[in-house]
């Protein structure tokens, strides 16, 4: 196996990436392709890609790799508590360390050649192997679907505010064009993926849900997070 | 990458295999744990994915890694007149060989152990690297879905009916008990197999439509067919 590329995200640490894609839309990624092959091939064959709007990218959980894998996993959507088999999870301690995450396609370069997507999962770095189409007559399940052991599963949520000085720390940290490399974000942007970072409330299930202090990392700045009474208030944004 | 298992499939050659998964519901395969980890590991790994029914297998297109992968592609369902780049489809020849169905959960057998499928797309023999399941919350796209260059796509289809005996032939070749590891059926499951697979024209694209002989292999028999005047008589039924 050899990586196609790398995937840059604005997730640079583990804590804030959503469990699952599509859950954060600001968070965006750029593949860009690796230079086992020249230019011209990848070009290739990113030609007819365009035309759809939702990939599916397949990478590997390289991260897990050295912790290895486990037959049984505590999701934390069960706050961690029950221990459920890995094949009924989408855990990455699994076997061959696979991740599959269904994203959209913001934008094509063919000059780079890179690739955008918006709905990211993925860690700052992680190896891609592939990238296809969602094809809508094949991709959507016959019949009735079951969601298993997700029936029971929680969805944390935090209503969010901004501390006073906040957005002006988030603004004069784009300014600094340390995102190189990384998807670059206008302070809408910033702003929205802060807030929808921030209210799924991604810190791990013992404490989720609970007052206290935390920071989540996002492009190339710490957000300061306080909870108070189940609402989250954005303080100090510092590199 | 050390494949979880093997799928034995009702499709022991390439011809007459789906383009896609969910296409022939009947075509059923069967995934056998491998021997580098204990039954008892793989059992633990399967808690919890009988509460789901549809899943996703990742596994290798493995007899089309000696012929190694392209940037474009000829797409069957364009008739193999158009070149695609490979990222923009699903073909076999892609970097790293990886394939993804979503097939329907028919059972997992913890004493096996062994999980059963529907509607797949694969050859009998592919190892499997991985299955994970369904997930309606984060498999469905945000939005608007586009189709691509599958707009253009043939969907080729053919009426079928059987000629004289040939049921009478199926029915003998199932008792011979020859398809041995592979997913076992009845006559009435065979049946409909065999009509859903020819019913889908899988001749090459040069040949789709077009009267003549040809045969398909399915489980452990070969099936004649004749297409004359766009309609497919189904034949002889040998092994």
């Amino acid at each position: 196996m050899m990586p196609i590329g790398v995937l840059r995200t604005c997730f640079p640490e583990k804590l804030g990436i959503p469990r699952q894609s599509g859950l954060v839309p600001q968070a965006r990624g750029i593949l860009r392709f690796a230079g086992h092959q020249p230019p011209e091939v990848w070009r290739q064959a990113l030609e007819g890609l365009d035309g759809f709007r939702h990939v599916w990218i397949t990478f590997l959980f390289d991260r897990a790799v050295e912790q290895g894998w486990k037959s049984r996993v505590r999701p934390p959507r069960l706050d961690g508590k029950e221990k459920i088999g890995v094949f009924a999870t989408r855990s990455p301690h699994r076997p061959n360390f696979l991740g599959l995450s269904l994203c959209r396609l913001v934008r094509v370069d063919l000059d780079g050649p890179s690739v955008e997507f918006s709905g990211v999962d993925l860690l700052d770095g992680t190896p891609v192997l592939d990238i296809r189409p969602y094809h809508p007559e094949n991709d959507v399940p016959d019949g009735e679907v079951s969601r298993g052991w997700l029936e029971r599963a929680a969805e944390p949520s935090l209503p969010v505010e901004w501390g006073p000085g906040a957005l002006d720390g988030l603004e004069a940290r784009l300014g600094t064009g340390k995102t190189l490399g990384m998807p670059d974000y206008d302070v809408a942007q910033a702003r929205a993926l802060v807030e929808q970072v921030v209210g799924l409330d991604p810190r791990p299930a013992h404490l989720r849900g609970r007052d206290g202090d935390w920071y989540v990392r996002l492009l190339s700045f710490d957000v300061r997070v306080k909870v108070e009474s189940g609402l989250a208030r954005i303080g100090e944004i510092r590199e």
